[in-house]
């Protein structure tokens, strides 16, 4: 399993003390050390917008299982080359989580053609994380519900598709409700959109978070080589008898 | 459009103060009422526990386009001759609504092949009903969120089959959240239920709540007459050439 | 209802006779005949490639309830700033219908965030069109099957996303299958896609075909005042209270 | 991983020599070699409808992961106590396979809420079974299409609730489609339908079957501990916090 997190590294670079405060190493770094607890095997590499390609490399997209997106206040500054690269990753088999604020970037967007706009409000709620499908992979061995001390409040309406699974709805103090974790499928990738997680709240750092984080990668990773869905376009009659 | 309400009818027949002030006439009344105001060219007519098979006769429901059900305490009373007559019809077409604590009725379950389990409590908390699917005909013209001063709290996991449509995500004064609004399919029928309701609270009486249930049964009216769906058993090779 | 029948045009205007002796006046004439028959109130009109702006102005667009889109070898020659108006359109609750190789335009593709692409063969066999939900306002008054004596084959795997409801499935002489007919909400508006129908083959002239598609534009159009999803974005505490 | 595979075991015992030349020791006995050979740590029992409660005690549903069902011509003599039996222990969590003609046994019917009733005809027609979901683990390492030369066909309407996920759409000679692989949940339980397979043809022995057999177990198998899904009925407020 290898897995790439990415990560815009913008408010922490700014010298915001609450955001140093709980990431100092950039929300990735944080990120990437919760999966590494979790999954032993896994070898977890990070990149950032900062970087040439952002990171992206098709070098490094060839040889990511699963690539986690983190972005907020730099969407824009995303390449369109490369949210065109990563798009064809996930057609051919890459799974994809998308964290929080990323429901604004341009590959959530683009996979889902959707707007994905919300309501949201930045007052320090407690928000609780329900489940919703007590069966799937990525909610076992998390509590129900998962408490958030502090958040941003997301809430509905989210301008998404139907999502193929909903597994997670979360509620605020303010009393939002959210659709905050999802899951949909294109080409051959699996994504899954959580929502928990801000530069402002040490969200990342709770174990349960994480645990979902480390579901989500299990269960986005590919399980057949990366390829193109429809290799063959035009087939003869009966070109599957044997 | 001919409409049938059902009630169990026995909170309001108990000299419950608190429920006799809200519903006098029984809550089946409050609905037909409730109905008849957005609904002028409907026959509606009610029916209850007490009368012979339940006022479910073959003729009633035959006569039936769309069944609003209502019960609480008295499920294990209904005759398992009438569950089986009521599924009989909406496998045929019927539409149903199955309203509030309806959710453990024998023809709920019947038809879900689940137990519809949930978490509950009964504190006068204030329920807010989020519109999640903005293009639904039941959700047209019903503000969001519908705010319920005083409600049983319903709370996940509520244990149904994932939902054709999830139209509405409820949350309460304690935090939980459930899901109000869903819709399914089964044989020819549609079904709709719709958690906001309860004999102690005012609930049938708020506009928007009969709004919601009008297009409700505007939504789950049959479209075609009432049949078996699957008359053809065992047809020839070519059947359907002209 | 306006509706709005857009056609490429540019098989017609080649001199084919094959083509033009199944659509002398273009595929969207014959489209928007068959309309007029079923929805006599409707006003319908027509755009294609060739017009300013492909005939899809913001003031056509505006006027318009649903557009009904067919496409084939000239996917790339409709400009990105029409397919970006259609799309805004959309989201805010246009109704679209997208026809037979219309899966390859690049409204389809950006709408659903997939390839679409599918396997292909033109060998004149026989399509039949199942009906999978009876339920739906689509497929009333609809035979089941649809038989189309002669058709391009289009089979699975389908690169699209999973639906939000499956109404057809066909089957061709070959043995390929396909999931014909699938639709999609994205923001307010409602996406129809239909496969039968090609510019070699008389398919819009069937009877059934039209219905298919006078259904669908009912089904598509919107219950509400166009307007972008998410008006408010950043609510205080208790917005909602009145 | 412990494997049960109940089988009716009524066509095998009737001395009719096309079945017993395919399944000399019972359709079970054929289902349950090859699983073996593809999942090599698993127990794997058999139980047949003779058996004192039809083999499905208390004892063996509690120590089972996943039941395979087969059934076709006596469903009626499956006691009602044995049917509520496993659905109970369904939705605590028992995956569940249902083959081919189970799609009509009491314990589909009861967990669908549906009749499940279909178009049919033994014409000894070939089937193509495609592949709708490439990213699903239980399609995974199977042709697409598998090919069965000779089969019973089943075709829509196939009276089913929309499926959880659609797997497979099948195609016969003449020209019928069938949902021939469709998964569900109920309660905590997963359950797969998969409709190949049949007394008279030899399908079970096909290597490509018995994969999706294989992968449609180990799909199903429960994650967690079996239990009743809501064992909290009625919490105070705030119960949730540490």
């Amino acid at each position: 399993m290898r897995i790439t997190v990415w990560n815009e590294y913008v408010h922490e670079t700014r010298g915001d003390a609450v955001v140093l405060g709980h990431y100092p190493d950039g929300i990735h770094a944080a990120i990437a050390r919760g999966l590494a607890g979790l999954l032993p095997d896994a070898e977890i590499g990070t990149a950032t917008l900062q970087e040439r390609e952002h990171g992206l490399t098709e070098a490094v997209l060839a040889s990511t299982d699963v690539l986690l997106w983190w972005g907020h206040i730099a969407h824009d500054q995303v390449a369109d080359e490369v949210v065109e690269r990563v798009y064809r990753h996930v057609q051919a088999g890459m799974g994809l989580l998308v964290l929080h604020s990323g429901h604004y970037s341009k590959i959530f967007q683009k996979l889902l053609g959707s707007t994905a706009s919300l309501l949201w409000r930045n007052d320090a709620e407690r928000e609780l994380v329900w489940t919703i499908d007590h069966t799937h992979p990525i909610t076992q061995g998390v509590p129900d519900p998962i408490v958030i001390p502090q958040q941003e409040m997301y809430g509905e309406p989210f301008d998404i598709p139907v999502p193929d699974e909903l597994l997670f709805v979360s509620s605020f103090t303010g009393g939002e409700v959210f659709r905050s974790g999802v899951t949909y499928r294109r080409g051959l990738g699996r994504i899954f959109y959580f929502s928990p997680g801000d530069q402002e709240y040490p969200v990342y750092h709770q174990p349960e978070i994480q645990r979902v984080l480390a579901n989500g990668v299990r269960w986005a990773a590919p399980t057949q080589p990366r390829r193109n869905q429809t290799a063959i376009h035009r087939p003869e009659q009966g070109w599957f008898a044997s």
